[in-house]
């Protein structure tokens, strides 16, 4: 998030999903080590940021995620030429995944371990989906801002870790926007300062 | 600032200068004693926000501030009845006060210090106004949103400290309001992590 409360910068599309300047906002994250290699690559640095993404992919049994995040694609989907999203033929969750969606379709099974599971009725049936998938590991809820608004409103979030990027995106996707003022409990349980970001954890108190 | 961006909460007014649930904001200075000194009160705590509230008031020879800052009255000032601000007999800043507003009036000369000054002629004059004032002491920037704005995006801050709280207001005066996504070269320069809130300092890289 963007120190004036963004996670995507404006024009959002298929060619720029991060928005007109939402690319600065994960800078602090693309050199390091612990980031490229749940993306497959092998280098890259270690810094006090490594054991906060260690952490926030250690175990995660399932993700819930936005149709925007899947892949932006409006739906419904064509089946003789699906859109398979922009996560590629490997993805990096290597566990199921739930895009919350208005179109039906079936899931995708992809390399890796990545499958895409469509959930048609709401932030609740999706919990207990992916609660189903994960077999008592955690679940990650990815994005975007606004799937990630409803289950902060519903007080259905027990962590969340804010990636405060010290920068300014001026317009765009605001995650907080619709949540009202209550953080249904959660509360600021830990900080670090990292290069180009400072990591916010908040959890139930 | 709240975390979602807000410096005062909505429907301000004479009667609650900060808004619904601005006091949130304002919970971890208040029990300091860095804070109470500042304000003639002896006691209080202390803890890893007591050197960033020390400093802050270090070495500052003049403020500026918004009329709102000074007294929420919309002016012209009733020469016969006139309102002083909500500061009191004794403000707590001891040295002089540069009031931005539309209304021209005679300067306020106060207990301990503190005179009052009302520019009207803009931005830039109250600087200059205020750096002959600080005989090569800093200035500060009191706010409220609006000033501050103004200055960020005229380029003319050279430090900024976000006391961020951990906590939502859903909706008020937010601090980057029409600054655009320009930090005009502040860059994050420190973070401290305290109770109730997270020092974040900006300056000049």
């Amino acid at each position: 998030m963007s120190l004036d409360g963004f996670v995507a910068g404006p024009n959002q599309s298929v060619e720029n999903p991060l928005g007109v300047g939402g690319m600065r906002l994960h800078e602090w994250v693309v050199p390091l080590t612990a980031w490229r290699k749940t993306h497959g690559m092998a280098g890259g640095e270690v810094n006090e940021s490594s054991a906060v993404v260690e952490e926030s992919v250690a175990n995660i049994g399932a993700t819930i995620m936005g149709r925007n995040m899947f892949g932006g694609h409006p739906g419904p989907w064509d089946e003789r030429n699906p859109w398979n999203g922009w996560w590629g033929d490997n993805p990096p969750f290597h566990h199921p995944v739930f895009v919350l969606t208005h179109h039906l379709r079936q899931p995708l099974m992809l390399n890796g371990g990545t499958s895409f599971t469509f959930v048609t009725d709401g932030i609740r049936a999706a919990l207990e989906q992916a609660r189903g998938a994960a077999a008592g590991k955690d679940i990650s809820l990815a994005g975007g801002a606004q799937v990630c608004a409803q289950y902060l409103k519903a007080g259905l979030v027990d962590e969340m870790e804010i990636n405060l990027a010290p920068t300014l995106l001026g317009s765009g996707e605001r995650l907080f926007d619709g949540v009202g003022d209550d953080l249904h409990g959660l509360k600021l349980a830990r900080t670090v300062a990292a290069p180009n970001v400072v990591h916010l954890k908040f959890a139930r108190g």
